[in-house]
Order: C-alpha cells, then structure tokens, then sequence
C-alpha cells in the first residue's frame, strides 16, 4: 500500500511546527512563526505558504476548545474568537483538514508512537502551564460530547473556598498543585521562590527536603486525580508528558506511587509511562488524527 | 429484516431475571431462584432449564468483575470464585453467550431505550447498597482494560484517614456518602437512626431539616463525582439509577445544583436524567450486549 502524505500542524503562540508524514513516518518538518496580529488572520494563510505541495488530509492541533463539529472556540494565545479553520484551510488548498485540541494532539500521537506505542486505550497528562490531557480508547481520541473529554486539570481535589482559585472560576482544581504553576507556587509557599518547576523537581531529586514535599504534594494529588480518572475509563496505560514530566523517573515514580495508594483494587496494574516525543507529540498526533479522518 | 430472539439474564443474589427479547422489544420474562448452594454451582443449569428455546444470543449481567475476556473475577453473593459462566451456557444450550457486570448492564439498557433514549453517550450512576456505574461511549458499552470502567464509586472525597472506610480497603470513597447504606449512616450520624435511604430522602422533601441536610451533603459529594467523571470522559447526558434515584425529581434536580456548581464550564449543558426501565434494566442491557456481540 502506498504510504500518502499528510500534515501535522501543532499551532503554538510564538510558532507554528508543522511536520510532512507518509503514513506514519515523519520524513521532514519546519515551523513558521505565529502571527497573532489582526486577531490572528494570517495565521493559517502563514501556514499554506510554508507547505511543499499538496496531500491527502492534515490536521491542526490548536491550543483551545474544539467543538466535536470542528468549532474552534477561542483561543486566546493565538487571537481567535469563535472560528473554523480547518474549514479555511481546505478552502484554500483542497487538502481535507481536521482541527483538535493540542493536548488531545499530543495523546494520539504518544499512543500511537510515544510512551504509549503498544496500548489501545490511554490516558495521556501533560503538565505544564496548566495541566492538559487526552483520552485515547480503542485507538481512537475520545473527544467528547462538547470537546471537553480528557480535562483532568479540572478535578477538584480541593472544593473549600480558601483552596487555590483556578483559571476555570473554580477553587482547589488539580492543576493548582500539579502543573509547572502550581508546583513553583507551591514551592514559593515553602519558602522557596523564583525557582522554575524543573529546578523544583530536580533539586528535590538531589536531595533538598524542603523541596522533595513540594514534589510530595503535588505527585500525591496528581497521582489521586489519575486513579479517579483510571476508575472511570480503565486505560491500559498512563503517559505523562509536558515540562514537569521531563524531570524524568524520579517524578514518574513518585506518580506511580501515589496512584498506587489511591486506585481502586482492580486499576492497580496500570502503569505510569513517560512521555518520549517531546515537543513532536502535537504534529504527530495531528497528522494521525489527519489519517484516522482518511479511514 | 427479521427480529431475531435474544435472552438478557440478570443474576442477582436471591432471584435471576430473564427476558426474550425479538430484537429490542422485550417480549416475555420470568424469574427463577438463584441457589447459591454448591459455590452456585446450579445457576446456569438453573436458568437453562427455563428457557423456551433457541436464540441468537443470551449474555449474563453478574454482580461483580468481569475481565474483557469474559472471565468473572468473583461473585460473592452467588458463591462463585474465579469463572466463565458465559462458556458454560454456551457449551449447554449451543448459544452464544457473553457476560458483563450488572451495573454495566443496566447502562446499557438505560441508554438505548430507558432514561438516557436518544443519547449516544451515557454516565449511567446507579445508587443502592453500594454506587454502581458504567460508561456508555458512541452507543457502546466501554468496560476498560481491566473490566473496571465506570467505578464511580470509588472516586476518593475525603482521602484523610478519619474519613469513613470503604470495602475496597480505601477511606473517604463516595459510595459511603452517596449510597442507599451511605445515605442512610449520614441520617444516623446525624440523630435520625432507622430509617431507610427512601425514607431519609421523602421526609427531607417533605420538609425535615435534619435530614434535608443530610441529602444536601450526599447530593453534594455525588454532583462532585459526576463532575470529575464529566471531566475526563464528557457524555452527553447522565443517568441516574438505583433506590435512592426512585426518590425522583427532588433527588435529581439536587445532584444536578451539585453538578452544575463543580462542573468544568464545558460541560455545563450535561443534563441529569432519572433511569426509566427499574429492574427491568439490568435484564434490557445483558440483551442490547447479546445484540451488539452479534453485530
């Protein structure tokens, strides 16, 4: 069967990567920069500009709410409002294109060729910023009724009035502890400011207490949130992914060590995998959400 | 097309509950005893010797684990240990035959032609003894990696050790606030000993204060649930099943304030809806399942 070619398109607020596969084989990728200028109307022009000829299908991934009918619902870094561009982007190239969240992106992509290659049905968590997610089951991106599916950022460990206020409108939510954010607060809470999360993680490594119950705390929640998302999908596998994740087994170990305490009896054998695709899991997800649209 | 004929077996602990099905139209049921002498060893023989002929396909709703492999992982109010019930009847009677978990079970039933009718996707919450639950996904019953999707259960409040213990060795689970038995030891704790979890929720709506407060708390705890499950799977629509839910439209509409306060802004628009198909759903489900393993 002949390999065709597909685009991968991960849009970020400073760069667009875009990556040209043939079947799922990365044979060549570039970036261009974002230009949210003019509420982000050449974005996607930019980005036809940039690409080496025509395809069978390509996907944007974009940093935002997607709606199942392709609906992008605002993405504040890039400037968009209520928009549909993968309808603008076939428009312009003939090229059939779908649009999905980017963390959703970067859960098919560490499926289907990351930290989770071999497993059907996987939660992914990418800690960074905020905490984002993705639900892969039966080898498919579960996107959800409304586009939502897969926010465990948004578990509410803490629903007293005096937790951390999210950006959601809500108090005490998982991502105020366990995203790149919430673990430098919770380390500036401990007496420690200024350090970024990766300094958290690896000093705590190394040795620091102060800072190895900073770690303590938010690999306890994290690990909490993910047994309460095992007890409702069942995944085979959990990947983890984003900057904290980089910090490697040291963190990835305490995770699994907390879910182990918190998971009911019949999840205990799901493991903790970390991410391996870096900063390709969102082209790479996109061009196979691009494939699966093919099918 | 023709309708072909199905049996749907509910096995409980006292009695089984069988249907005919001709396609989705339950035609005729009956129940038999379930004798749980011998570690059980007569239920399938039992149910056999009922049946009024061949079908296309039968599955068994069991209360408890059952592994993608069909493989029960213990019943303990039918005596059994590890088994394969669904093997047995096939090897007996010529017909096909899966197995699926009761709370499961009635999910299905209730989203194809009970509470959640209409709906592609479906958390199904049943509340009695304990909090039984299960994940209906793009019209099909999602069972998870290990046979464990949909323990809502088991979602962890109060993970502090003062919290009240659980059966599956955890403390602080939402099964033992928000229960039939949970519902009825918050009534206890707070002076009002006796009662049954109907009776607790009947006098609350008819104006005790006492116990009104008693099922704001488990109302409270379970909108809490169905919003972190909301979060990481987003149905379009939630059912609600099970003693407690026979309480009505005061119950609902009280899980659904809870909701609507912890909910994910995306998924603000997920409706509660009480289960419409009563015992029946649990039989209804074990013959969609039949149905859907032919296809």
């Amino acid at each position: 069967m002949e390999n065709k070619r597909y685009y991968g398109i991960d849009i970020g607020g400073t760069t667009v990567k875009i990556g040209l596969f043939e079947g799922e084989t990365l044979v060549k990728k570039w970036s261009v920069p974002t230009d949210t200028s003019n509420g982000g109307a050449n974005i996607i022009g930019d980005i036809i500009a940039s690409l080496p000829g025509p395809a069978a299908g390509a996907a944007l991934a974009v940093p935002g709410a997607v709606l199942p009918d392709g609906t992008v619902n605002r993405c504040v870094n890039l400037g968009w409002g209520v928009c549909h561009p993968a309808e603008e982007f076939t428009e312009k190239t003939g090229i059939p294109c779908r649009v999905l969240n980017d963390a959703n992106a970067a859960a098919l992509g560490e499926q289907r060729l990351g930290g989770g290659q071999g497993f059907e049905s996987v939660l992914f968590v990418a800690l960074g910023t905020g905490v984002g997610s993705g639900v892969v089951l039966d080898g498919h991106l579960h996107v959800g009724a409304r586009g939502s599916a897969g926010e465990l950022g948004h578990l509410i460990w803490d629903p007293t009035d005096a937790a951390a206020a999210c950006t959601c409108g809500h108090h005490g939510c998982l991502e105020q502890y366990c995203s790149a954010t919430g673990i430098t607060r919770l380390a500036a809470q401990a007496g420690v400011p200024g350090l970024s999360c990766y300094d958290v993680v690896t000093r705590a490594a190394a040795g620091d207490k102060t800072l190895e119950a900073v770690v303590d705390k938010a690999t306890d929640i994290l690990g909490w949130g993910i047994a309460g998302a095992c007890a409702v999908i069942d995944p085979e596998a959990v990947v983890l992914g984003g900057g904290v994740a980089q910090a490697g087994e040291y963190f990835r170990a305490k995770v699994q060590a907390s879910f182990d305490k918190y998971a009911f009896h019949a999840c205990l054998g799901t493991k903790m995998y970390l991410a391996t695709l870096g900063s390709d899991a969102g082209l790479t997800g996109a061009a196979l959400y691009a494939m699966d649209g093919r099918k």
